[in-house]
Formats: C-alpha cells, sequence, structure tokens
C-alpha cells in the first residue's frame, strides 16, 4: 500500500517521541509499504513561538508570522527525517517551498491549492521515506504560509490525494472515533468504520478527532482515512464512502459541545431582511454563529434564537441588543449556560423514529429541549449544561451504542 | 548610503534586544540611508538544536542537520521583521530558498556562489528594510544548506556585493578592532582602520572579531566592512583596502592563540616527499595543521615541527608517531602547552627591524622562542603558553602600541 502517515504535535514532542515514531515508519516500510509522513511541530513549539512575536508587537504582522510559524515543522521533519536515518531508514524532509505545497488567500488561514508531488514520488521509487512539514505553504509571490486550524491533518489528506495514496492514516492521542466521548460515557465503543457525512457531521459537531476541514478534504477528493492511535496499537477507526452494502446503524455516533451560549430574539417584526440585520454585525465581527433557528410566525412576528461560543456571548449579545433596537418591539435575551448535543448517522435517512426516541428519552428525564435543529443524518439540541451529562448517558443506551 | 547591517546571536538573543535592534535600524534609515540587515540565530538556539539533533542520533544525517539548523536564523529574521514593522518600519523578512541564496559543496560548509538580488533591490526601492537570514543558503538540488563557521558575516559580505553596498557593518559585543586583547593588556587601543591584509593575519592569528573567511570575501569583493558594537555607539573599526596615502604603522597589532600544541619530528631524512609521509595521514584525518617549519639539513638530516589545535594533540602524535615509523631513526615529541603570538603591521613591508625588536624583547625577559615563521606583513612565534601574557603585554609596549 501507499500511506500517507500524519503525527501531531504530541506525537512528536520529544527527542524520544521521536525516535518511537522513527521505529514505528521504518516497521510500516519494513512491512514493504511505500510510507509519506506529514508532521506538526514539536509540542508546545508553536504556542512558544506565538508568545515570542506578542512578547515583540502585540499584533504581530501576519506575513511574518506566518514565516515564524512554519519553522516549528520544518524542525520537526528534519529530526524525524534523522531518526529514520539512525535507523538504516533512508528518509528526507521537505518544506512548503521545497516541494512545493501552493496556497491562496491570506496569511495565517491560507487555502492549500497544489501539492508538488515530483521529489515526493521520486523518493518513494528509490524507498526513501519523504517526511513533509504540515500546516505551512508557499504563496504565489514566494511567502511562508501557515494554513490555519486543524492544517496538518489537512495537508496530510491533501497529500495523499496528490499522489493517490491507498489510505491516509493521522496518528493522534485517541485510538479511534468513538459513539460518545469515553470520558463521559465508560460504555462509548469504538467505531470500525465511519461514513465522511457521518464523520463531518461529528466533526461540526464538538468532536475532536479530525478537523472538519480534513474530513471535507477527503471525501472530495475520496481519500481513505484511519485515525490511529500513536501509542497504542489497533486498527483505529475507518473514515471512508459510504458503501451501499453495508448496513448503516440508525445512530452511529453522540457528539456535544459545552461551550455554547444561546441569544434569542423574541418578538422580531416578521419581514424580509430581518435575521440579516440583527445577526450581519455579530458576523462582521468575526464571531462564528452556530445553530439558527427561528419559529413559525405568530401575530406577525418570530422569535429568533442562535447559538455562539461562549467566549463570545457578551459581545454578541451587546450587537445583537444594538442591533434589535432598530426592530420595533423585539426583546433580546441570553443565556451563557447551555450545551448543544448532536446525535449522527447515516441510518437516519432510511429510519424514521430517531428523533421521538430523543424527544422521549430526555423527556423521560424531565430535560429541557431548548433548540433543535436537523439535518439529513444529524439532529442537534440545545439543553441547559447542567444537563448535558445526564442526557448524552441516556441516549447512548437509548440508540443501543451502549 | 546603502548598507549592509550584520547583527550577531547575542545581538537579537531576546524580544528585548531584538526590539533595541529594531530601534538602531529604524534609527538609521531614518537618516535616509538604505539599509538591508542580515541577522544569525538567537543567543543559544544553534546549540539548542544542535543538541536535539544529538538526542535523536549520535551523528545526525547532515543533509537533515542543516535543514534544522537553518530554521534557527528563520525565526530571527521574523522576528525583527516584526519589530521594525511595529515600530512603524516596512521589512520583510527571507530565508535563503526565497532570495535565493545559492551554494555549492558540502551539507555543513557549503560556498556562497551567488545571492538573488530582483527581490532586495524591490524592497529597498520601496523603501522597506529586507531582514536576511545569515549562516544559509540553498544548493542546487533545493536542499537548505549552512555554510559553516563564520557564516553569518560571510552571507553580511557577500550580500553587500552583490547589491554594491557602500559599507558592510558587522554588529557584535567589541566595539571595533584593538591593537590586542584588551581582556590581557589593558592598554590596547582601538584601531580606527586597518587593511584587509592586516585583518586577514589579525583572524588567522586568533583575533576572534571576525572570521578569515568573511574578511577574505570582502576583500575580494573590495567590500568596506566596519565592525561596530551592538550595545555602544562608536566609530568601530573600517577595515578597507590599503591607501597608498596612508602612512602605515609599523605594526597595527599582536593577535595570539593559546590553544596550540607543538610536535617535533627530529632526525627526518632529507628525502624529497618525506613531509609529505608525515603529514599527510593528520591531513587526512581532519586534523587542521598551522605552522609548520623544516630547519636547514644537518648530516642528511632535517628537525620538522609544526602545530595543531590542543585538542586534535593526541590523535596528531599517534598519526605522526605511525608515520616516522617508515622514518629510519626519525624521532616524534611532543608540547601541548605551547601559545603563539603574531606581530601584524603593513609597515613591516617597508621597514626593517621589526624581527630584531621581537627578538630583543623577548630575549630580555627570558623568553624562550620554540618557533619562527614569517610572512610579508605578519612575524609569528611560538612561546610556552606560560610565558604568553609577559610576551604580549611587553611587545605591546616595545611597538609603541601603548
Amino acid at each position: 500500500m501507499l500511506i500517507v502517515r500524519k503525527y501531531g504535535g504530541t506525537s512528536v514532542g520529544s527527542a524520544a517521541r521521536i525516535a518511537a515514531v522513527a521505529g514505528q515508519v521504518t516497521e510500516l516500510a519494513g512491512q514493504g509499504h511505500q510510507v509519506a509522513v506529514v508532521v506538526s511541530a514539536m509540542g508546545d513549539t508553536t504556542d512558544r513561538l506565538l508568545d515570542l512575536a506578542r512578547e515583540i508587537a502585540p499584533t504581530p504582522d501576519v506575513r511574518e508570522l506566518d514565516a515564524l510559524l512554519a519553522t516549528g515543522e520544518m524542525v520537526s521533519t528534519a529530526l524525524l527525517a534523522m531518526a529514520l536515518r539512525a535507523r538504516g531508514q533512508p528518509a528526507r524532509s521537505w518544506n512548503a517551498l521545497q516541494l512545493p505545497i501552493e496556497t491562496s488567500g491570506f496569511a495565517g488561514r491560507a487555502r492549500l491549492e497544489r501539492i508538488g508531488v515530483a521529489g515526493l514520488r521520486e523518493d518513494l521509487a528509490r524507498g526513501l521515506v519523504p517526511v513533509v512539514a504540515g500546516f505551512q505553504g508557499r504563496a504565489a509571490n514566494g511567502d511562508l504560509t501557515t494554513i490555519g486550524r486543524g492544517g496538518s491533518d489537512t495537508t496530510a489528506v491533501a497529500l495523499a490525494a496528490a499522489i493517490g495514496a491507498d489510505e491516509c492514516q493521522i496518528l493522534t492521542d485517541v485510538d479511534g472515533v468513538y459513539t460518545t466521548d469515553p470520558r463521559m460515557v465508560p460504555q462509548a465503543r469504538r467505531l470500525e468504520r465511519v461514513s465522511f457525512e457521518e464523520m463531518l457531521e461529528l466533526a461540526g459537531q464538538g468532536s475532536r478527532v479530525l478537523h472538519l476541514r480534513s474530513v471535507e478534504c477527503a471525501a472530495r477528493h475520496g481519500v481513505r482515512l484511519r485515525v490511529l492511535s500513536s501509542f497504542t496499537p489497533g486498527p483505529g477507526t475507518l473514515i471512508c464512502r459510504e458503501e451501499s452494502t453495508m448496513e448503516a446503524p440508525l445512530v452511529s455516533g453522540i457528539a456535544f459541545n459545552r461551550d455554547e451560549a444561546a441569544i434569542t430574539v423574541a418578538d422580531v417584526p416578521d419581514r424580509p431582511g430581518m435575521a440579516h440585520a440583527l445577526l450581519a454585525p455579530i458576523a462582521a465581527a468575526g464571531i462564528e454563529i452556530d445553530m439558527i433557528v427561528v419559529n413559525a410566525p405568530r401575530g406577525g412576528r418570530v422569535d429568533l434564537t442562535f447559538t455562539v461560543h461562549r467566549d463570545d456571548f457578551r459581545q454578541a449579545l451587546e450587537l445583537c441588543s444594538a442591533a434589535a433596537t432598530g426592530c420595533d418591539g423585539a426583546r433580546v435575551s441570553g443565556d451563557p449556560q447551555v450545551a448543544k448535543l448532536a446525535i449522527v448517522g447515516s441510518g437516519m435517512r432510511s429510519h424514521a423514529g430517531v428523533a421521538a426516541t430523543l424527544f422521549a428519552t430526555l423527556a423521560a428525564l424531565a430535560i429541557n429541549i431548548r433548540l433543535v435543529s436537523t439535518s439529513e443524518i444529524k439532529i442537534s439540541v440545545l439543553v441547559a449544561e447542567a444537563e448535558l451529562e445526564r442526557a448524552v448517558r441516556a441516549l447512548h443506551q437509548a440508540y443501543g451504542l451502549d
């Protein structure tokens, strides 16, 4: 097989861990596989560099910040290539300027455009393991760029697509994707396999195993993704296209997100453009709006409720209150102590009753549902944060995931 | 003026020092000068990276070691460019792959071949300060390389030559070139100006202000070099072509080097190729041989004496002893406790009596001269290390340098 493996910052956090990674990669290559590796910066390197930059300038120049941060991944590629060579496994490090990894867009959140693969193909053909710096790219003008959150996972997936890898393996500190967070529900099970769509919903709903963006990239290019533990062996979880022959489980997993805050604007005049007028200032301030629900009009008025990250609650509330003064009679209120949970499963498409089970289970626990939002393979509900744990445990059992 | 300024690792050793450097560069640019800056890695960064590499592999792969070390200078360029921008002085960082700085030869000790100046000229024309990573280069195959000892000084000089700078200023922790080391002789004076040739002899004889290689590069390209202190203002020392109108002082300075060891092979048969046979194994082991003196033949036999760095003494003695077994009757002895001192001055060319003063002064102190070697503008002598300090102080006074 041709395999792209990505190791995160924790996996390469020290010389000893890099040596362990080199051992794993050498073993994989020794089994006859062709292997390319993508690495993140060691441990807290990126944070250390950010601190240094902020010591120099409160708001560092973005071009220079990218040039600075990109060095973190260069360090880990060189060290891993050394460690591989020291074990007798030929290897070669590559940074974004060398391959190149071409990007477009803004510094700090550039988009991957194209990866040069000639050097990688040459390495693979000669039995070398290419070790590629994640998270970084080269802008059209030759600047070093970084591609933002979830960067190295996305680099790995894009690389796998570019060289036509059989599998892209993301090595992390968990041994796969679980039906829900095992720290909350001890009965949570590792999933053998999950579809891209389910994984996208899980990632979008707070599951922190993979970043949304890397899953999107894998789905778009049809890259088979596998989540594995860096520390314990095992088959992990395969994320791939849904197979028609595969009997999709009703519900694959339950994701949740504690750090939500809800804002409600009640009695908004039901006129076109009202939602835009209320939400535009919040979006303009760079605050991400998650769920948005508007009920059916009642007496020419509607209630609009939306959620934001808890850190953004105060600012969003102020912006929304200011915008609401233009809406005759609208009243703004908020609750910063809410949490979101989402039931995700491809089986929902063909099975009724998933929502009914959800409502019945929460009703039996006397848990109030503050907001409901549905997509084809997901139902999200907002509950008081204090009720979250009871809700997730009960639903995990109700859907037969225990 | 168009000025290239180089700041060493100590000068950019912390966020506060980088801010101070940014202040100096902004001030220089504010005086109407065009300024390009070359920087080394911060403080002990290179040593830290080396330690990390050695933790991974006892003898790290040289290509990967270069890729690793080159990140140190990238970090300081990005931070200095940020600091300049934070002060309102537009600036832009450049690494060796971006400019590019083309090199040839081996990893770890590559040679500078050509510096791409299009981007630098554009920056200078637009009022930006380009901040260039010292010590690093790009090999023909795209690999990152490092150029070895004295690297950043040499990068600065080569850059000054490439863009036709009026002056290349090396900012360091001393405020100029002195008649001798002021820590040994308190009466030592800063030289206003010194010729390339004198500086080459001083650098070659142990003066640590500038590396031999950067002075050679400046002499070859006629780059006016100035040594300045990063910490205290002043005119420093200008190193330039010798002016015919300038009355060269008899002796400009006295350099010395404590860490020498002498090896003597006595009674070597006076046959062609004997010196080669004795010294070739030492050179092949990568040991640098400094002074070599062979006396006039006596009874068909000569004595050959040479010096090596004290760290190499044991190995050189063993290699030489092995080689001497082939020389019928030759006897090898050594002394690891010797020091070299050198009197340097362009005025020696036209004045007799310099050597006489040297011998008379040392004779008056009863200091035994172990070895003498002369060039056009330099006389080097080897003495017991314990006598070095007395010798230097007395000669500094004898040549009127106090």
